[in-house]
């Protein structure tokens, strides 16, 4: 990644393991094709549970704006990230082997009411989504953010082919 | 609701019928519980598609910051929101009679890559948790809104009884 | 395509992307079969929700008497069309890559009351019939269509073999 | 029914059994909303084959354009109708006991290449559809029902309200 | 198949189409390994109702005692069959493309009261025990065949290792 | 149950609890109705797995020629009972409360090769129909039966109304 | 409940919120039943994330033997639990109001590789079964404890009626 | 496997075919990590019912204490070992070719209450887990299993890395 060192994160990405990075890596494209300062660790719910916790206590305070945590199957990373932090928290449930990704979505998305995760699809179109959906929540305070995310919807709109070929 | 009028909103909440609105009232509730000024609308992304696409279109230049959509079955109001601004929008899947929202969830929650909804729980705990969410994103710019949303948090952990009765 | 410049389209076929041509490609080989003039576009609900809004308004006036649309995942491309014009309109759900186009299908066939989608079977098998069914629509106004299309119905039944080879 | 004897029906009506009046009297109240000339019978696919090819197998002569045929459960009406016929059958999939009308809407929607259904939701909201997609396809024809179906869509716009109540 | 001509058929065995023979061949191995005199037909409910009309109608004064019926997604082979039969009807739902067969699953198994069809596993295994069910419904009245159903049923028991290799 | 003693029973009816009778008692309705001998019993796969081997090993020699077995949840007494008899067994999926008999129908129609259910719809329409499966199987070599069964068809048929009321 | 102070828990019962108490406390019966020393706690996942840790990483040294969770949902309390102790947890998925627990059982069981969680059936049956399963490994180095718990299987067994009534 | 002879197995890992060997193999492998005496056979509920039997009611008595049962589709091999012993049984579901392990899942977990089955995760990860699991249960009684567990699992969490590579 072309960040320079200086530049703080704002934006952590979290996944449950080594195994998330083929789809979790086109969170982190974005936000380097958007210049978005931003963090990439492994924190497993179930098997570094206290990494979990002081991950996701520290955030706020080490400027951390939004996390962005990538799970599979009992998919518990996204919720208790949420439980111990007020920042937005979004979750990209991963595809699985068995079945294809309908678990994970439904461990991410069905939280209860009081700790809420933003939900977004699942596999890779999820996970550039949840960096769009984080760049556009950093856009709602910086307006060169905004701007460039502006710039990139206008491109996206116009490299829409007008017939299939 | 109390806020004074001369309060710009800053949450937009739209649902696509008026029978939604048992549920997202939820979302106001917690809105007004926490004092973040919003608004409440009825846009039908299938019977009011020129009024969804007006709305989407201003939200940004009018002074909102989320906006927050509830509809049910095949769910069309969030996504296509979300065509049509690059603000965050929050999507929230209505319980429907014959599937018990779960087309609303996945019309909602299975955006392409390129333009995000960030999806919520199905019904009245989505409702609530989307409001939450939309605070959380409001107070990384509004010390005095992360402070209350703190606040919240605390008071919700410390009124978890210790054994049932 | 073989179709005579002259001959104005009846059919309108649109895709929310490049990716669902392969399929859609079998709804335009049949409408050639039977010699229905057709036009093929790409228009993403999400990406270019402007180009779906013109394309649906101006359809009927521009001669379109059925509108086809093929859509994958939070498919909102045909009820948006169906929104904006009193066309029938036919949905044909994309297959997807995690839920096998169940996705698709639920965001295509679940519309509220008030505006239709006559929905089509998931894939290749739907992207045909669509074909089918709206060259039985035309029918209705057009006898020699109709014979084409009763023509080739009884050849479908004469082709199904006696016994398995 | 209001209609004059004199006028033959162009929207022919079926359903799989008495049980499913309730859901089918909603496409009835569309039809004599618009004026629409209809008929309503019971066929049963299972219990009374014959009377289901005679139904379908006749009703193009008879002068029917468009067929409507209400199913629930291993719904094979709709699919057996539209193997006699090459009139645009449209499927309404009833709500069901056990499976909610998940197995009415794979029996109907998921019919092999060559002979189409034009599925619409589950229950009540699919019921309705199926009358304005019926007349929808009417108008193709009839400048008449064209105006008074874009009279009752316009009418229809205009009666969402701006907020809920 | 090593049947001699002069052994009239007792289980009759239908395909909705060609592509079903891979996994019905299995059917037919089966009765050819117990000496079950059988006939295999394919009849498409959708392409070829008449012939389907004709079969059912006709299999029991032909002397077909049991019908095996295959198809996949709306499958509505085995339910009509049984609509125009009082024999027994065994049907097996095919996996297919989209759905895994769940959709031939549900379009077989959800029959209402009055018109039974006894339905096996999805793919290779159910083909094999409509099979195996269809010997045992013949091994009532023929002794013969019950002893080879007997023996075939002794012989897989034994033939279950006692540790994986 | 009206039946003399001295009829012994040919369709043994076992169900998994107590609590499957309201919906097992349409099986025997419509033996009683077709003066089919028949006994009923409880027999339960995991609280009495003993009876359940006794019933089964025993069925055939005691003169039972179709078994039929009603159980919900992981419903594993027809499949059990399969395998200790080469008898034909009907399986009925209860209704569930959490699952609506979707787990009851896997867990009975998706046996492997080598031991069959033929497997009837969920709840009363299978209940009823295991019955009229069984008299189907019966009828084969009891002319009598084979009578009242097609006179009970027939009598269906007529049943069945030209119009809703 | 009535056990006496002195007896220190061997089974540790938690559950996300007191709305899981109707369901859970049929764990509780079957423990007081078999006199089992037991305790109880509402630990919510994500609203006392700090309570769940310190909950699980005490249990095995205040003597703790086997601990069941109950939660509906995103339910994240057992795999969290199982994340923070090498004791056998158990789980218990809550029935929930839209997706009637299956979000709840698919969040529970399908635990990555290293962390495992003993999933028992959604709703009251779950709960029960959680409770006879605890026992059952307690049974394992208690004699006592086995011969209650065998004692109990028996009079199950016993209670079996041999006919409906 | 690496077991001294004179070491009685303390775990008995049944499977329903050989099929099921590449899943379960991964059981065996962990117990052979962790030195965990264990036995392995092949024992069909369908196919050799009486040796399920058998095995079910002589394992506590043999000394096993835990039992492994690995089944796929309409899997009953774990809830019928689990009705014939009182010891604790824990099941996991084989990923099917058709439904993926849904429903080997649902076979397993929905037991009635009265007869618990632990149920892990579909597939490999379950397989693992049981193993997990099981050795849990161990160290209730067996110090030097706990310390091995302990171990184990610190160096699981210890080997997750900080960053993807």
């Amino acid at each position: 990644m072309s960040l320079p060192k200086e530049s703080f994160p704002l934006v952590g990405i979290i996944m449950g393991s080594q195994s998330d990075w083929d789809v979790m890596s086109h969170t982190v494209n974005f936000l380097v094709e958007l210049n978005i300062p931003h963090e990439v660790k492994i924190v497993s719910a179930h098997r570094t549970p206290d990494r979990l916790r002081e991950y996701s206590v520290s955030a706020a305070t080490r400027g951390i704006k939004v996390i962005i945590a990538g799970a599979g199957g009992a998919a518990h990373l996204p919720g208790m990230t949420a439980a111990w932090t007020h920042l937005p928290v979004l979750g990209v449930p991963m595809q699985t082997h068995a079945l294809n990704g309908k678990d994970s979505l439904l461990s991410i998305v069905q939280m209860p009411a009081g700790i809420p995760v933003g939900t977004l699809a699942i596999g890779k179109a999820g996970a550039i989504n949840a960096a769009i959906l984080a760049t556009s929540i950093l856009s709602l305070s910086d307006i060169e953010i905004e701007q460039r995310l502006m710039q990139w919807r206008n491109q996206q709109t116009e490299s829409v082919g007008l017939e299939p070929v």
